[in-house]
Order: structure tokens, then C-alpha cells, then sequence
């Protein structure tokens, strides 16, 4: 029986699967061939196309020999669970796979070509997703929380998965979601908060029944489900008195535990595991290593083929600001580089994106190029956290791209390094929009494509979404459409904390400026302003020695002012006020010049929007055109903060006499 | 029948009220004359101290002439109802009272007094309160605001009144308290927060049987109950379209809600509104003024000799904090100046004690000196919001003291002015010491006293409290109290916000240091500190003009940076950080100077305190052990961010080359 396409519910935004998308498919005779669930969603797809545009669509090629001008099935040998391969010849496509979510996979790729599918004829192209695990973690509570709502550092509404204290009896949201995912190739979700509080840990064991709900509606995406799991289980679920990984009755209340897990859900994915980060617990209360806790989590999973992601945010969050040797950027290589090697097969090391938080830049994480013989997934986070709460337009494509392009030696880049996956904390929620914002279903997007091939061109990404989301645009709207997400993240960058150095944000809920916010807090997040200048030595020669911790050339090039990047220099390096960047400014007139820029880049933006009203659906527009209104107020703020901080404390006036406060 | 003595509940701290302060009341021959609930209530006190310390109290006079230790009894005409007078003659000790009240003040005298009132002979002496209003308001809310906790500002657990969503079943506690608050000379309670939500409204309506099961217990202890209500309460309880002060039909809603409230407590003290300040609704919403505003609520409660405390905390909390010409200091005075002589008789104008909001240092508001045709309260704050938190020691009766003594003209101090009485937000709760910190107990009982006569020396309030709350106590522990007390508010004043400038703490909770927290808010709080100096202009000549506020001589000495006070100046002048003290220090050695001294005295009276260990019984001391401790880190990193927040600014070396980050 073929899967019908799930409804959406009133008033839900179809995002990059509006049914116009559909238009090429859905005019032709298509036939489908093979078997299996994923097929049937296959079918189902094709089936709702064509009555929507008029085509056919059948399971078993008639015998008069009749031609069809699409052909979906399975049949190819090598091309694993997910690859598939495609080519037009003779007024026929064909999209042949060797597995069903292959197949569905190449089904998305008929409908983003469009017409250009059956169009001419092309030789065969082969897909296969680069990374194996295309995950997202959704930092969803199933309890709301008093001060951090339900979804933490959620900005999308509620959790798409829990309402009402469990897990939502209609489930049909959920269905379109993993079916929004399998369209920008992501296969696997983590249903629950990486800080699992007391409700969600139940989900493990006496709730997994709605766990299993859930998994069974993503099933036919393609979509694996995850389970972020507490260290303290066997203690806060198992009443055992100890949590140890080597003590046997821990180790068997989780074999126990995982094997019911996998009664339920025979395809369940795995456990994330955030461990003695932030106050959750771990093995360091036991004497042991943080590859003994994964490892036990792991062995537990093995027997069924799971794996447990094991997240490397390991750091000390009670520091004084005041002792200048610890470095928080350091933690999690000197954490885990001693260990890399004692990872089982199936526990895969999560690392975050940068050595410290999601911030605006950062440099890539030095202990993704130092753990070779470790599984490693990298995370990074499509909720905006730091980068303007889906109240500012940030597309993050470009800084994820930069990300997995990096090499730490020439012979691997970020993306050929994360062989357990790309993870992204999701920016979805119950919005109607999904994401808060509209403009930041292209962040969601991105991710999922970046995922499938991290070298891919993020411009040409956007395009992708900008078709699919907006089908038939004008040249008009998809340029507009183009322009405001385009240079996002620069712009969002110049109106907030420069070069690199970071945090600048109001305590706790991160969004807006505060310079001293984080500056003698307990959270390792500083930038030494003094009258004289800013920054973070953390050189080998006179600072925290974090330079050192990247192989040649970057420690080399990092090490020194004269060649760090100037878009990290302030990570890097404590400098005067005056000192002159690579561009040939001084360090004081580049915070102006750049708030004032970031400032006139989104009045540009805010304009450039307000001209496309007539091409954009009303509420769509005015979502947008409101969030960019917050967003021009939030970054003036932005900038008369940082500037009348700046000038206050070293006195330089602006070379160009623009008002500071 | 006497009133029996509250029973306080297992483990509660009698505070003020221990047996044996009763010793030498208890041990004598008494004769109690008169009748009236308050006589009753005489009676149970002195016929419990008997119980305990073996005398005998009667309420007639044996016929066969005995004679009697203490007579107290009502029967002078003229002191008024909360008046008595007291004298020693041959061998007896007589209280005589006009009313109920002043025979249950004359008693606590007579405690105070201890042996004392038994020895020798001594002239008659009348006591009458300076203040007829004695006040505390306490920001309770029935429901627990997620956020905010239950008690608003609150420092010392639950409510007293509210728990579970209802007042208390059992309030024999709060029976208790009324008794402690007889005992220091209180005499009205605000029941419920300023801060009016949606569930307290309905305590002026449906709900007022909770707050006169309050009443009653309250009652006898002379303690009369007042209520917190919305000025938008006949919108949101009486279902009316507006609130407008003028509409007739507003005006009957109130009159009819207030009948209601008498029908439930005849002697209902009155209302307390907190109007168009700080979100909460008010009068400009319908272009009336605050003196409309109040005055309809007067008219409401005239008939029934009930008061309206309207509060004059009202500005601009929304201020852009590029705006250096709004200054939130001169809000009060230019809201309500204009409106001196508009204000009903029965209508309290209740005014902060300073222009902002219970700084560690502020001047003495001009509002209270300005508003001679109108009924002030002046409004102090017991709950250590900004002093510590009942974290830290923080006596503030010198600085209520100073407050009250001081004079805008010669002709008056404060404390003659406050003839609408003198109202403090209460700093207790249902913790067991009452207070979280037990010698915050301390602020409580200085506040009445201070309310019942306002020259009073607070140092001798102090010891008054000392004896009653220690009684018997060895010199060491009296003297080590009076250490650890009496300096205790200026040594706060070291370790924080240097030289009146206010402000520095963290945004929100307002607890531990942020210089910069406040200084780019909406909240009109501002140090406007850059590298070369620190200071708010509020000169007339070249500032906010908030100095020309004051009456001479204030408003000269105020004006310029030679004549103000050094503990004010940074309130008053933007100075730079070597400007000569007129202690001869500079600025900033000042600040360094003094916040290396608070944490030194931070130190020596945590040494004082331990070395009282085996004086004080252990519950106790631990308690304020353990929050010594918590004082002495907080005010380390009080000092430490302070100074480095100013070395780093300013670039002076501390001159005495101590540690600065």
C-alpha cells in the first residue's frame, strides 16, 4: 500500500516540500518497481504528485510495453542502503537504487532537478552520501521547564515531538517532519534534551513505548531515532547504588535496559550521551574514563547494532575568572586526544564544531584533526543560540562549509574526518514555520545537504532550497530571496563580537549584547578588555598554549599576530587597540567600522524584503518583515553597546566621526 | 478570657520573643485593669511569663489592699490609642494606657525594660509614637511565580500567609508574628505583593475571607491588615470596560468592593497600589493623574476610615540608555510635585527613601521634601535586596537613621515628615529563623523601633535587640553581636558600588557583582564610567539638574563637586579617577582602598563570629557561620571585579601594589 503523504495540519508551512515542487513528477507517467516500505513511501509521493498534476504512476510495467518517463526502482548492487543512481535516455529517467531510502533519496532529486529531469538525456550519475550519519538532535524536554521553556535554547515554539507531558497522540506533524528531513537527505533524529532531566530519563525504560511511537511514524523516511540518555540511569532509574562502567551490575542493567530498548524498536539508532559537562553526571564520579563510559554504552549496544554518540563538550564551567592558566578552549583535546584509540567501534566521539561554544567564529576545533583512530561525528547547531534566536537572519551555510572544507593536514578535511556523522542541534519546533523565523528553514535545509556532501557549494545549496521552498519564483524574488541570506552570517558577525573573540551576549539567555556578560563569570568566556587593548593570548610562546594544539602549519600560523587570520585574531591573540590587521586597519577602527556596516547590511536587508512583498505569500512576509525589525533594533543595539564600550575604554575616536555614545 | 501565647511551631526561632526575655515580667505580682480584646491579650502574655517564672497576675484588685509589682491598665485619657505612660513608686511598677494598644506596647516596654522596671523608683514618662503608621509591606504572592519564587524579593523561604495557593490553614504562626511585630512597635501589614498578578487580584473580591482570616489573628497583636490591589481591578474583576478614575461607573465599582472588604474586616487598614510603574496599569492610561487616581480610591475608603498608599515609584523603566538627558533619579519629584496639595487627607503619597531604588548609598529623595500639603509615607526596604540578600550581614538601621534625621530644611527631618508613617518591605518568611539570615532579624525589629521614634540612636536599638533576642547573654557575645552588627551596612557599602554611584549587580536577581550589568539597560542605572573617569552629572550647571531638586542648602552642596559628600559624590558628578577626595584620596585609590577594607572586615567579623561558638546555640551559629562563608566569597569577588573592572579601565596601579586581576 502506498504511504500517503502526511497532512499538514492548518496553517503549518510546507517549507521546501510546498506541493508545486512536485509539478515535474507529478505530470508524468512514472513506474515504480521493487518492494518494501520505503518503497511504498516512494509511492505514495509519486502517486499524490500525479493527482495533483495529472500524471500516472504504476507498480508493475504493463505488458503492451508500454514507456513511462519516469522509472523508480530498486535493483543496483552497490550502491548501499542509501546511494542511488540516475540517467535519462530515450524520453525516460531512470532512478535506479540498491535500498529503499536510496530510492526515496533519489526520488528528492527528480523533484529538485524539475523539468531539467526529463529534459534531454544525461548520462548516469551515482549519489552516495559522503557521511553515513545525518543526525539531528533536538534539545526538546518532554516537561516544559520553568525558565528554559521546553525546548532548551529552542526559538521555534514548542517541541514537535512532546505536548502535554508525553509524547503527542497525533503524530501526523511528525510524519511531515521526517518527511521534510528525508528531502534534504538527514537520517536520524535525537528525540530528547542532551541534558536529560528527570521525566526524560524514564523515556529510556518505562516510557519507551513513546520513543517507540515516534520512531514509528520516521521509520518511513528513512529516519533513525536516537535517545539522549543520563550516565545515572542504573542509579536514578535501576535504584543500583552506583552508576561505575566497570562495575557488572551497571553493565548489565544496561544490556537489559537496551535490549528492551530494542523490543521496541527494533531499528533504534543509539544513545547520545552528554557526561560530566555542565553538571550532568559521568564517569569521572567513578575514577574512570570518559572511553570506560562509552565504551560500556557501546557494548551494551552492540549486540543490535547500535551506536552511542558520546559528546566531547567536556569542560570546566566553574572556573575563576580570575586564574588565567586554565583555558577552556583547550578542555576537550586535553580531555580526549589521551584516549583516542580506546573508542569501541560503534561509540562515536560528538565534537563540537569549535572549541568553545557555537559562537559567530571560532576556529575549528583542533581535536577533530588529533583523534585518528576515533570515530568521530561533528556537531554544529542550527538553533541559533548565539547567532540571533531565528529572530535575525543568519544563514550558516557558509560558516558550516568552512568548517568541513578545513584540513587540519592536507590530507583530510573536516568533512572526510567526521566518518561518525555531521549532527546539528535542530532549529525546529511546533511553529507554524517550523523555525521560528522562515528564513531559517534554509539553516535546516543546508545542514541536511552539507551533510550528504560536505564539499558541496553552500550558495548552490541555497538555490536548491530557494527553488524548492519558493517553486516558479520570479527572478525578482529568488535574487531577493538570495541577497538577504546570502551574506548573513558576515553581517551578523560584524554588528557582534569582533574578531573572533566571542560571548558579548546577556548572561543566560544569550540573546543580545552584554561585553562584560560572560567576562568574570565562571564559564571560561573572556576577552581581557583593558584600556590598552583585547583579546586572548593563547599562544605557545605567552599564552594558554591552545595554538598547540593544531598539527603545521596552524599552529605556526596561529601562533603569531602577523599571520593569524584577522577573523580570529582576538581568539588568538591579546593586541593594543592600535595594532594593524592583515586589511590594514587598526584593531579600534574595525569594531566601528564593522558595527556600522553590520547596522547598514541589515537596513539593506530589511529593504530588500520590504520590496518583495508582492511576490511572497502575506504571512510569510510580514513573519519575515517583523523579525527583521527586531533584528534592525537588536543590532543597533549591537553596535552602540560594542562601539560606546570600546571608545569609553581606550578613548580613540572614530577616524570617520560617527556617533558613539 | 486571656489570649493564649502563640505556640511557635517545632524548631521556629522565637526571634525578639524567647521565654526567658520574659524573666523578670514573669517572676512578679500583677494587677491588669481594664477590658478589651488588647487587654486579653495583655493578660495571656503576663499570665504565660507567670506560668514560666512562678508569679501571679489578677485581673481585679484584692479588696484587702494587696499590693501589686506591675499594675497595667487602661484608664488615661489622653495618650492617645497607642500611647502609655509608666512610673515607679513604692514599690510598684504602673503602665497606664488610653487604649488596648498602648497597654500592649506599655507591656513590651516593661519587657524591655527587664529588672530594671523593678528597681528603684522612677518619674512617670509618656510614650507615644512619633509615626501613627508603623508598616510593613510584604511582596507575597499567593502563587509561586516561576521566576520570581513566591515572595518577591524574598530572602527567607515561603510566605508567612500564602502557601498551596490559599492562606494558610493553620495561622498560628502568622500569630506569632504579629506578636513579634507588636513587640517592636508595628502596626499594619500589607499583606500581598505591589506587584498585583492575576490570581491576587481577586483577594480584594472574591476572595477577601483569606486575607480576614489574616486579620483576625493579626488583630489582637494591634496589627492592622492592609491589601496590595490593581488599579485595573474593575477591568479584570468587575468585567468594566475601563478603570478610569473619573467614570462613575469605576468609581461605584470600587466604592462597592470596598464596602464589601468592611463587611469582612470592619477595621480594615486600607489599600496600596502600585500604579503605572514598572508595567504595572495605572491613571495614564486615561490621561488622569496619579492624584485622580489615588484620590478615587480614597473616596472609596473614606467612609470607613480606610487608607489608599499610593506609591510615587513611578519612571520611565523603559529609558534608551543613549538618552543622557532622562535621568530616572528626578522621576518621583516631576511626577508629583505638580500634584502637591491634590491628594485626598485619607491618600498616603509612599516614597522611597532615595530618588532610585534601595541602593546601598543614595541621598535622602527630594520628593520628601516638596510635598508639604500632602500626607507622605516614606518606604524603606527591610528585604536586603541590595545589601546582601540575608546572604550577607547587612545592619541597616544606620542607615534608616540617617535617612530619618535628615532635614531638607532646617524646620523638619524625614522623620517628622512621614506623616502618612514610615512603611518597610518586610525581609521575613516562613523560614525558621524568620529572616534566612537570623541577624537579619535584627532589620526587622530596628525598623519598628526606628518607626516608633525616628530620632531614636539605632545603636541603642541595637543592644535593645541584642537583650531581648540574647537575654542574659554574656558581655562577649553582646559586645561580639554589636561588632558584627553595627558596622556592618557601611562595611557592605565598602566592598560594592563605590561612592553613592549605586548599581554594579547582576541584572535580575540582583545579587553578586556586574559593574556593567546595568549600565546599557532600559532601567535608567547608569555609572557611565570610561578610562578616564566615573559618574552620573546630576549638577543643575552642567547635568540632569536633578541637584536643584533640593531646598537649600542641599541643592548647593549638592551642585558642585567641592562641597558634595565623598560617599554621594559619584551620584552627583562625573569626576575623574584622580580627583582628590575630601578625605584627600584619590578616586580610585579610594575604590581600591575601600574594597580591600570591606573584605578585611568581612574577615575579622567571621573570626568574631566563630570565636562565639560556644555562646550561641548551634543551629543558630551554624547558620550564620555558614553564611559568613557565603559573604566572605561574594564580597572577594565583589572586590576583585570592582578593582579589576577599574585597574583595567583606568590603568592606576593600586599605590599599596595589591593583587588586582
Amino acid at each position: 500500500m502506498p504511504l500517503p503523504v502526511p497532512a499538514l495540519p492548518e496553517g503549518v508551512d510546507p517549507a521546501w516540500l510546498p506541493p508545486a515542487a512536485f509539478r515535474a513528477v507529478g505530470g508524468r507517467r512514472t513506474l515504480i518497481r521493487g518492494s518494501g516500505p520505503l518503497v511504498e513511501t516512494v509511492h505514495g509521493e509519486v502517486a499524490e504528485a500525479c493527482r495533483r498534476f495529472g500524471g500516472r504512476v504504476v507498480r508493475e510495467a504493463r505488458p503492451d510495453g508500454a514507456t513511462y518517463d519516469l522509472v523508480l526502482g530498486l535493483g543496483a548492487d552497490d550502491l548501499g542502503d542509501e546511494g542511488f543512481s540516475c540517467a535519462r535516455a530515450d524520453g525516460t529517467t531512470t532512478v535506479t537504487a540498491s535500498g529503499g531510502r536510496g530510492l526515496l533519496y533519489g526520488l528528492f532529486h527528480v523533484v529538485r532537478l524539475g523539468e531539467a529531469a526529463f529534459t534531454g538525456g544525461w548520462a548516469r550519475q551515482t549519489h552516495r552520501p559522503a557521511l553515513d550519519l545525518r543526525m539531528l538532535d533536538h534539545w526538546d524536554n518532554v516537561a516544559v521547564h520553568p525558565v528554559m521553556g521546553q525546548v532548551e535554547r529552542g526559538y521555534a515554539g514548542g517541541s514537535l515531538f512532546w505536548a502535554d507531558g508525553r509524547a503527542r497522540g497525533d503524530l501526523e506533524r511528525v510524519r511531515a517532519y521526517g518527511r521534510l528531513l528525508a528531502a534534504c537527505g538527514i537520517n536520524a533524529v535525537a528525540v530528547n534534551n542532551v541534558n536529560v532531566h528527570e521525566t526524560e530519563a524514564h523515556l529510556l525504560t518505562d516510557r519507551i513505548h513513546e520513543v517507540a511511537a515516534i520512531a514509528d511514524v520516521l521509520r518511513p523516511y528513512g529516519v533513525a531515532t536516537h535517545l539522549s540518555v543520563s550516565f545515572a540511569a542504573p542509579v536514578v532509574l535501576g535504584g543500583l547504588p552506583t552508576a561505575d562502567p566497570l562495575d557488572e551490575a551497571v553493565r548489565d542493567w544496561w544490556g537489559e535496559a537496551t535490549r528492551r530498548v530494542y523490543e521496541a524498536i527494533p531499528d533504534f539508532g543509539g544513545y547520545v550521551v552528554k557526561a560530566d559537562s555542565e553538571g550532568q553526571p559521568g564517569p569521572f564520579a567513578y575514577g574512570r574514563s570518559h572511553a570506560e563510559g562509552a565504551n560500556m554504552l557501546a557494548a551494551a549496544l552492540e549486540p543490535f547494532g547500535g551506536t552511542v554518540h558520546w559528546r566531547a563538550f567536556v569542560y570546566n564551567h566553574r572556573q575563576d575568572w580570575r586564574d588565567r592558566t586554565t583555558d577552556r578552549a583547550r578542555a576537550a583535546y586535553d580531555h580526549f586526544v589521551p584516549l583516542d584509540g580506546e573508542f569501541a567501534a560503534n561509540a562515536v566521539l560528538q565534537v563540537k564544531h569549535g572549541p568553545m561554544d557555537f559562537q559567530v567564529r571560532e576556529p575549528v576545533s583542533p581535536l577533530i584533526g588529533a583523534m585518528p583512530r576515533t570515530r568521530l561525528a561533528v556537531e554544529v547547531q542550527a538553533t541559533q543560540e548565539y547567532t540571533g534566536q531565528q529572530r535575525h537572519v543568519c544563514w550558516l551555510g557558509p560558516m558550516w562549509s568552512e568548517v568541513l572544507r578545513f584540513r587540519h593536514e592536507p590530507e583530510a578535511s573536516v568533512g572526510e574526518r567526521a566518518r561518525g556523522g555531521l549532527v546539528a542541534v535542530s532549529n525546529a519546533g511546533d511553529d507554524p514555520f517550523w523555525t521560528g523565523h522562515p528564513l531559517a528553514q534554509a539553516n535546516l535545509y543546508t545542514f541536511g545537504r552539507l551533510a550528504w556532501r560536505p564539499d558541496a557549494d553552500p550558495c548552490e545549496v541555497l538555490d536548491e532550497w530557494i527553488g524548492l521552498t519558493f517553486p516558479e519564483a520570479p527572478e525578482r524574488l529568488s535574487d531577493g530571496l538570495h541577497a538577504a541570506l546570502d551574506g548573513s552570517w558576515r553581517t551578523y558577525e560584524k554588528y557582534t563580537a569582533p574578531l573572533g573573540v566571542g560571548w558579548m551576549v546577556q548572561p543566560g539567555h544569550h540573546y543580545g549584547p552584554s561585553v562584560d556578560g560572560y567576562e568574570y563569570s565562571p564559564w571560561g568566556t573572556y576577552h581581557f578588555a583593558d584600556r590598552d587593548g583585547i583579546g586572548v593570548d593563547r599562544s605557545v610562546a605567552s599564552g594558554t598554549g591552545y595554538a598547540g594544539q593544531y598539527a603545521k602549519p596552524w599552529a605556526e600560523l596561529y601562533e603569531s599576530p602577523d599571520t593569524c587570520p584577522d577573523e580570529l585574531l582576538l581568539f588568538f591573540h591579546h593586541v593594543s587597540y592600535g595594532h594593524t590587521l592583515h586589511s590594514g586597519k587598526a584593531v579600534i577602527q574595525h569594531i566601528y567600522d564593522t558595527h556600522f556596516e553590520g547596522v547598514a547590511e541589515v537596513e539593506e536587508a530589511r529593504r530588500v524584503w520590504a520590496g518583495l512583498a508582492d511576490l511572497v505569500e502575506p504571512g510569510r512576509h510580514a513573519r519575515v518583515a517583523e523579525r527583521y525589525e527586531e533584528q534592525l533594533r537588536s543590532a543597533r543595539e549591537w553596535r552602540d553597546q560594542i562601539n560606546s564600550y570600546f571608545f569609553r575604554k581606550s578613548g580613540v575616536p572614530d577616524e570617520r566621526g560617527r556617533r558613539i555614545y
